[in-house]
């Protein structure tokens, strides 16, 4: 039965160099908006749920660009307020083969959703008509003032009895490679509001301070996700391993945790056009299946499906339906539907 | 020695969604003109022979732009006829990887050619002009005005000594899934009328009816095809195999069925650009290596190298000429040529 | 303060030669999707009312792009249906100078909203929920069906209350330019349901059958007019007369009849980039100043303005909020704005 | 009645940088293929006429692509001759109101066409087949063997009582500005060659040396123009005075001289997208007037329309049929054409 | 004889939405890098003199883009350091005719130049080996740290003989619309170090505090701008005024006004293609004729047909070079040149 | 320590289709400026040297182009003359998987560069003033006066005891494929100025005319360099051994000899996606080794992973700083940067 659903975070604008040239090279770019809590609003509309943004956006024609995008997403935009200057954004310049491809981001710290008052939300009302919110990492790392709203609203939505989705999502880049005493309070506060979680051995050891003598990632996950489960009340951990192949192609597999036990996807192994955004897909498809009672095993593999297909669309925001989805964890390959 | 050849068939005019991205998110298309009639004349214009094409296409901006194509083709359109008002089309949607591509096709039953009367064309009159016509399943599949056509024009060949060849091509979509014993007749008539026929073994049980205990595809082939030759006096029968494989790669295998033997290409798999179109280009070399009289064996392995190059091409129409399908025969690796 | 309006019509795909290229020169073309009833649905949502389509698209990825550009505009797409399998498509070659453009339209009485059957809409429902329809001649050109389901919505408005606005827009190639008898008898019956008609001399000519001595166009308007006004009982008729120049110039100038006096704008000059769509821009600006409550030189100055911006925007669809239109009303040219 | 045209002259590749931008800003050009002879051919063709081009290209990738190019525009090929190793190119780039657009040219003189042998045509077989032939003094400027080429076709056609045009056509930078009494001979032959000739007064003085005390441009050529047709027998000479006006329009007058009179076109103004290339429609109006056998007047009014139609039109070849043409003489501005 | 001069100021990402659409429906942009110190230092070197760009840039790939497009520009960048984190960037959305274009800014405060300590610079060297430095009232407006490096950097080129440039440019949206007090102290400042200004009658009064009861802006000017000139001993004052038309067309006249007396270029009318930076072409056009010696009537011609023709250029650094602006100022309309 | 280093080479323009389409398919190309020289200097100036290139180019928009493109990729243009009025292009359509790409050369024998006379040129006072000059053997094919400037410049520089590198990059379209002979006195005589060599086993063979009874290459190399070296006094050696796969990769491994040794890199197996000037990387990361005093070892993985990164950078021209070489010699696969 289709959910309510929102997620709280910042719409960040993306400004693509097309084909495999450096900005340096070209002359041209391709723009879009997306963001953690666009893409899972958006794949979360697409898997036919009611999918809210809550957000802040400038009153300028780059608010009025993105809202409209938003908009073309399926994204309903009744809780993003408008105020503030600025939007932020970040330069992707594709890599091909064995190089690396680079984003570079412009200071988002000063953006319209970075810089929101408490006042441009009312969170109360919002917890009032939503069955689920999403939060993630990158949100938290950005100021106080953001924190503080992601924990009121998180409190608000658990008091009312909705599901609170967080998403580890530690990006060094934001917090600073030695940061990770600095955010473990604020990542465990979180932790602990939390219903269903993003995370995997990594997150355990550093942010959590979790310890482990095993070496390789299947055992250490294993021995520390049932940990950190029991310690903050997560009732669904999830999360992928991933390897990046010498030939254009990345392998993927899915896990969850929940009721006490491992589910592992297949691991799909895929070529990829379009690599960012690919984890809210298959985060995504872990809240569908717990929002459709999906068992531990389907919703693994659905969840897995969905985050290769999010790797061969144009774009960061996930676009399959239940449908493509389904077709996909088949593996058919299939020739030109017509 | 080059012949004058004409295929009898619709042009579509094909809008192709740049890059990777869907309707949805673009905003830019790409068109041309194709169809199996433009992709066989084109084709074996391109091996040396005069090709005509026998049409109809509306008198306004599509119909001007469409024949402007056909004689950057190298088609002769001096058989092609302006009437009606519309012309076929198909929306493409390019797939990636795992993410198959997707045509919606806009209603084709209303195109110039589709409601064109048999006075737009002088059968008799083309029939004294030319060495062999080439029609396909897709056409027959129209409407009972068309497929009157094809038949009066097959007739007309044939009576004068002309080659007929026929391309079973059963599309599903046009005629419905369970339309086979409606659609048998019609094929019936068209196999006895034909010299040259393309076909496999799930032409052979599906629309003629023909049963087989065999369950390997090579096995039924090397059963079914030998009775449906005989049955309709088909002098050649031919057709492929083909495989999808996971990494945008497929595999493709010809036969020629004549003289009561049958011959097979080497198995090629090749990295695929434009999948759309490359059986005409198979067909088209089947065709040539009947007309210029190659021996059966270099007539498959010609057919299957052209259509291998036809799906490294851009676009639905083959473009390669003797020289360019030889040297793949041939395949040797190329660096650039300069 | 805003209300809640709805626009009955079709879809159309737009799809655009780049430049000052024919179709036969180019292959590329730009898309979009318009039509009457998406004008007046965005252009009122642009002015702060809450604007729905009700239409019927295909559930094929041609729909759901046009679902996606929909909801881009801002429109509310909860009252349109998926439904039929086609949609209707025009192809717009820009003009330049002395040489015109030229539009060419695929078969759109195929499309879904010409073959909808009368159950995909609940119009009782739908007219309970808005305060204002909008309706327009090109969709009473269609067929019985979607003409009796236009009289049927305007009657099921008309009886609640609601306004029901009519746009005349006789255009002879989809009537022929002979059957003006045929139609009257239906434009009479949406003219005696209609509160708003747009409409000039020519249409009380030779769709009512009026007559004058007059044969300036100014005279005959105001001598016709306010006879089709009583005669039908229209509160506000509205129109423009327009002169094109030979310097990618237009001349405009609009008039509203009300309260048995005429009141007209100033005539405005200006260079055109886009001229499609814009006399769906002034009708907007008429209704936004009927709904508004503005004095009727108020009212016909401000969808003048409005007029004339749609001319410089790219796309059939106008984009204007009441802030721009009122800064263009005054008239002042600006430099760029930073 | 339709007559069989030829152009002898080589066929150039245009490539433009878009939009406003100079070579040193830009990385992306258009190309197409036009010339003086393609653009003759073309546009008699399509007034309705067979038009040849008689010329070289060479057998490598931009030959293909030049002759698919030319088959396009609905040029027949079969006089092309595939020979040498080079095309001749210009890059353009387009200038905007007062700062003017630049032409630059690649190497010319070791193109195909420049070097062909004269095996390479048979031009007695080409005279039996053909009713016109059109000739320019761009090609006069090249070489002497292309110059004995023109003179050898010349008399063929003359010989067999088909027309000669000549275009005078003296372009400064081909021949260099001192040139005129170098070029005299070669021009003078051609004259007593052709029926009907394009030129000027600064022709007749500059290249003819004849002399004139009058100072106004239109008495120059009306003193001037008699003489020289009285001297090398000429039945038709024709062309334009053109003005460059300030806000990116030009003015236009087309005259013509025949039967000893003089005829003169409406000055038209009108705005320019494209210059290059005018000359040629204007030319192809005359020859076509001729041809149809319009009085004087119509043929110069048709040729002006032609001339202007073609600044509307993208690239250097005219596009325009002779209802559009006939259209743009009634100079009715219209509306997009829908 | 050609000098080597600097500017001193921001590189600004210059980030344009292609056509006429806006940011909220496209999803393609043209980037380039401009800002007037970069406009100035280009400017001159097309007129033959050396120009260095004094700034900050980000090691990062938009530094690098800006970078190899300075380079590109033909302006030195050996003193461009490499510090900070940001670039500053403007969204340019283009009018048409009565619609104004519109420019976003991002926010620049924390950009490179913005935040550069003063111990990225080393004035003292830079003063000795340049002969001229360029500032402007933009960079003035950023904050006190730049203000206290501009001023520095003043003094020192002062110090030894150099010649200080400052171009008033009060720009409300930097500063505030009221704060002309708050930046009196600091323009002035600036004004008595300068020896070459650029401002208007507006400056004088809004920035300086003059007053004067004269209404017309010539009137205005001729007794304003001595006043100043005496007050901060300004050798050379000079500047336009501008008039914005009605059909996509601008009116320019230039004045200088040294040694005590003004002149004035003709008023030129011109289509404007890209309006941005063409100010800063009429302030290099006053440069170059103050170092070459002009005398001021031929300065501010030049100075004004450098200005008129930047507005017909792409970009908004100026191009031309000392060949096209004499061309321009004698104004003869040029057709295409080859 | 950086070093000033010379390229003594054209300026090709390089005119790319786009895509996959070919010529006689597409409209649009792509274009950058290129050649040996070019890519050397721009290379070595990534990697912290002072580039020069000397060459010459025309004083019209294409060389303004071109200079403007050199000064993008970092190159000094100080030893670039003006002279001449052409410049030498290619045309390239991309192969894709087993159909090859193809260059299609315009007439570059009458190019700016080799019609240059000997004084545009002064080698004394640039042998004064670098340390290394590189040479190409497609500079040695062009004709006597080009040759005998290289060998000019050649000896200048060794005479000051400068680095004189030279690759034989015979290229059998220029020379013809019979005329080794005709080559082989100019390559003795280079290779006898020359410090550093780029040739391989067949430039033995073919060129130098050293015989060997092995048939593989490597024993090949093993024996005809160690020959070659000791006859013509060559300090370093090097050059490549490249396999094209099927499936759109290349294997590629360098070698060096030098101090009586050979070293190899590892092979190197990598997607392709523009092949074009990937050697003139590899030959820079060998120059960047010798001039830093790398060991062979070191020297030879470095110019690997240079000559690997090339394949995946768009345009001919290496775009890789040593940071980025130093991290594909470690191979390790990386996700996007962020």
């Amino acid at each position: 039965m289709p959910k309510v659903i929102a997620a709280f975070g910042e719409v960040m604008m993306r400004l693509q160099v097309p084909g495999y040239a450096s900005l340096a090279q070209e002359s041209h770019l391709n723009y879009s908006f997306s963001g953690t809590g666009v893409n899972i609003a958006s794949a979360l509309s697409r898997l036919g749920h009611t999918g809210y943004l809550i957000s802040t956006l400038p009153d300028n024609p780059l608010g009025e660009a993105a809202l409209a995008y938003l908009r073309k997403l399926g994204i309903h935009t009744g809780l993003v307020s408008r105020a503030g200057k600025y939007i932020g954004m970040y330069f992707l310049e594709n890599g091909f083969g064995v190089r690396p491809g680079r984003v570079t981001y412009t200071d988002r710290l000063g953006s319209s959703f970075n810089t929101a008052g408490d006042d441009v939300y009312d969170f109360e009302a919002i917890a009032d008509s939503i069955d689920l919110v999403h939060f993630c990492g990158i949100t938290l790392a950005m100021n106080d003032q953001v924190r503080s709203q992601m924990k009121s609203l998180a409190r608000a939505v658990k008091a009312r009895g909705g599901k609170v989705v967080f998403d580890c999502n530690y990006r060094p880049s934001l917090w600073g490679t030695d940061r990770y005493a600095y955010a473990r309070p604020h990542y465990e506060e979180m932790l602990s509001l939390a219903d269903v979680v993003f995370m995997n051995e990594k997150d355990a050891m550093y942010i959590l301070g979790l310890t482990t003598t095993k070496t390789e990632r299947r055992a250490q996950l294993e021995e520390l996700i049932p940990q950190a489960a029991t310690k903050y009340d997560i009732k669904v951990a999830a999360g992928t391993h991933r390897s990046i192949n010498g030939d254009n192609t990345h392998s993927l597999q899915g896990y969850i945790y929940t009721g006490g036990a491992f589910e592992y996807s297949k691991q799909l192994t895929f070529s990829v056009h379009d690599r960012i955004g690919a984890g809210d897909a298959y985060a995504s498809g872990i809240i569908h299946g717990t929002l459709e009672g999906y068992d531990p095993k389907r919703t693994v593999e659905f969840a897995a499906a969905a985050g290769m297909l999010a790797h061969t669309v144009t774009g960061d925001t996930p676009t399959a339906n239940e449908r493509e989805i389904v077709q996909a964890m088949n593996e058919h390959m299939s020739d030109v539907e017509r």
